[in-house]
């Protein structure tokens, strides 16, 4: 019991490693963050989401990741958390408000109960989403845990703000194909709970 | 951007190396979780909050554990997280169930909400808690974030039972003595919160 690590694996390193030091253009940001979840399927590394973590005036890039919780054997090991988690190790700051201005998560679904509570925690400012978390569940089969109806406002009353729409259709597609390998065995559904 | 790691400190692992290989209990498994908080405050690693896994039938302890925000920069790191990513990053298993029977979580709060989405996906199969979340918020002042009214029915529909008020008033001693040391400037209060 000396602690754990989630160690990025190759493809992803590689991916953070070539994009570019600077995003400013919203769709390419989405972007990144759809493909890194299809990547993610591709390798077999985890489920099927990707995130990125941007400077909100500057557009610098703190962070990239995606899910490794099959890999890391770490079941809190979601894209949101492994990218905040990364970029606030590297920084050695818990607080993304210290080392970045407005820090903005874009993600290609809405977070599950888990990673809407780590957001609060992470000084993040600002949120944008794909694929809307019942349409998470209703194409997985993810459970994604007791999140509030009224949880956007639950953010936005602690300073954090919430986008959601653009990358939609692609983030669907790539749900989708996560499904279909689920369905045939190629892919674990990681929920956790008994019934 | 390689990844991130929790390294417990060392009074963490002597504390952990020196807990019995099999508890029963119940009121000296929630001992532990106080006294963990306790010492986590003494050592200044992270906030006031202690954690054990056990095993529900044996009482085997899996892991022990404690809050570790501010000492590993990372602002997942809750006693809950940390307990539960030890467990599973040392038996190489993301799903508790797979490695333990009724495997039990004891802590000595309440989950925040970040934390009540990871015992979901933990395979965590009861929750044993000494604190209420009102309580934290209203003694320590952190924001235990958007926790929904009616959680423990969500956990119980999940397949994780709840229980509490064991060591509560040990817990609501260690959580004020927590605050002493808030308002006299020795311990930082970590909300990441904007506002």
């Amino acid at each position: 019991m000396n602690g754990y690590s989630v160690f990025a694996p190759d493809w992803l390193r590689h991916r953070a490693a070539g994009l570019p030091d600077v995003i400013t253009d919203p769709d390419e940001r989405m972007e990144v963050a759809n493909e890194l979840a299809a990547e993610s399927i591709a390798q077999g590394t985890g489920g099927p989401f990707g995130a990125l973590i941007v400077d909100g005036v500057t557009g610098a890039v703190l962070g990239a990741g995606a899910n490794l919780v099959t890999s890391s054997n770490l079941a809190t090991a979601h894209a949101e958390v492994v990218t905040l988690s990364m970029a606030q190790f590297q920084a050695k700051a818990w607080n993304l408000s210290e080392i970045a201005q407005e820090p903005t998560l874009i993600v290609n679904a809405q977070p599950c109960a888990m990673c809407l509570g780590a957001l609060i925690w992470s000084g993040i400012r600002h949120l944008e989403f794909a694929a809307r978390g019942a349409d998470v569940e209703a194409i997985t089969g993810f459970d994604e845990g007791p999140v509030p109806e009224d949880w956007a406002q639950q953010l936005e009353r602690r300073g954090i703000t919430v986008a959601q729409g653009r990358g939609e259709t692609r983030a669907h597609e790539i749900l989708s194909s996560f499904r279909r390998l689920v369905d045939n065995g190629s892919l674990p559904l990681y929920n956790g709970r008994a019934n």
